[in-house]
């Protein structure tokens, strides 16, 4: 079974400014999520919430409007707020990741509501209460308070994340996505070769004096990882120093 | 040595809306960060962007303004630059959280900057070809184009959950963090026999025919993960109960 994120609403509660329920529409959208629902915000529909949408005045346009929190919860089987405080009743705590590992479990077969206060006070603690779990976002202590449609971005990215399968999963290795096979080891050689002796040449590199020179120059070049264009442009460039310096040297004679 | 999240600096390039300038600060500072150096910016200073900045007014107030990118890049010893689009060149590119990874490690000894491009078209090649690596936020391919400060709040979270150690540890288990030791065991199985008790005696319940309901109690508050206060609670209940029985009982004689 998989997990279907079509299953996941974000809720909003009491949204104060149209602008974060338009630019929370667009973190939805750009992070694969379509359902929004909006418990009594206090202005919308919205040309503000239209504008901040960008291409994702769908999901505007589909949303949701509920006078109450019950209500947007009424088919779901699992809840979570957003909760920047520590309440004084504890409850159970979950990281943004965690929160997506749990949403994305639960959504094969379940409804999920990820649910989002108010600018200025979040969810009341009657509110929080009808979640399951809170969740967190890791923020500096001296300045807690993420404007809302930037929270519902962090948790949409990491739900997002683990769906695509790229929290795991590390960059692709430049051999995978490169456009251009790799110098191989005989090229990296015969480059070497070909540097030492114009170093040699241009009185740069003395090899009874090496002073780890080359050691130097494998080092630097090896880090790169030279493609075979790349090479190809390196080799011509010392074959070119050397026609200039045969050529220099016939006009001296 | 330890990551020292001052080396790094948040980079916006000619950014059109100066909203976006003061919800990238307030970004910033929420996950802890303080440098920002905006690079041509269309109009700045701006109310519109302090009132975007909330309380991270700071954060622009020492804002650096140069005219172009190399400028805001002199002394970085590593540039990522953000980037929607694969390109036709390809670059060595990092997920959100290997950017994070690389900046604290490379902010012990280097100067790192985090480079954000324009609202309509990000940055250009020549700009990304400024940057050691590029980093991509995975998001849906059929809406790709993320506001600018939710770019920024990305980034930054993956920083601050790295540097905060939330990223790999989990929240804290329940006994870390409730205010009330568990029910123990043996609780567990005086509350599971009061129960059991009462449920014979309000008829509820056969143990000559039990159905498995003992068994699905066990469950239900076995998942509960009951602390003592709760359970004193219950025992009150059955107790309360059977006392209220009593009491019928007496009055029908």
């Amino acid at each position: 079974m998989e997990a279907n994120i079509d299953n996941i609403r974000v809720v909003l509660v009491n949204t104060s400014h149209p602008g974060n329920i338009g630019a929370s529409a667009r973190a939805m959208k750009n992070m694969g999520l379509a359902n929004m629902t909006l418990v009594a915000p206090e202005q919308f529909p919205s040309g503000v919430a239209v504008g901040r949408a960008a291409s994702a005045v769908d999901v505007l346009e589909q949303a949701l409007v509920v006078s109450d929190l019950p209500s947007a919860l009424a088919d779901c089987g699992l809840v979570v707020g957003a909760s920047a405080r520590s309440r004084k009743i504890p409850w159970p705590m979950l990281t943004p990741k965690e929160c997506a590992e749990r949403a994305l479990k639960e959504s094969i077969n379940n409804k999920v509501a990820l649910v989002f206060g108010r600018e200025d006070s979040g969810l009341s603690n009657e509110e929080l209460q009808l979640c399951h779990y809170h969740v967190q976002i890791p923020s500096n202590p001296a300045c807690s308070s993420l404007n809302l449609a930037a929270a519902v971005m962090v948790i949409c990215y990491e739900l997002y994340s683990l769906l695509s399968g790229a929290a795991g999963k590390s960059s692709p290795s430049e051999e995978e996505y490169w456009d251009m096979a790799m110098a191989t080891g005989q090229q990296l050689e015969q480059f070497y070769a070909h540097l030492e002796k114009v170093l040699v040449r241009v009185a740069f590199h003395d090899p009874d004096n090496p002073r780890m020179l080359m050691q130097r120059m494998r080092r630097l070049f090896g880090r790169i990882r030279i493609d075979a264009m790349e090479m190809n442009i390196l080799r011509g460039l010392l074959s070119h120093l050397e026609h200039h310096l045969d050529q220099a040297r016939q006009e001296r004679q």
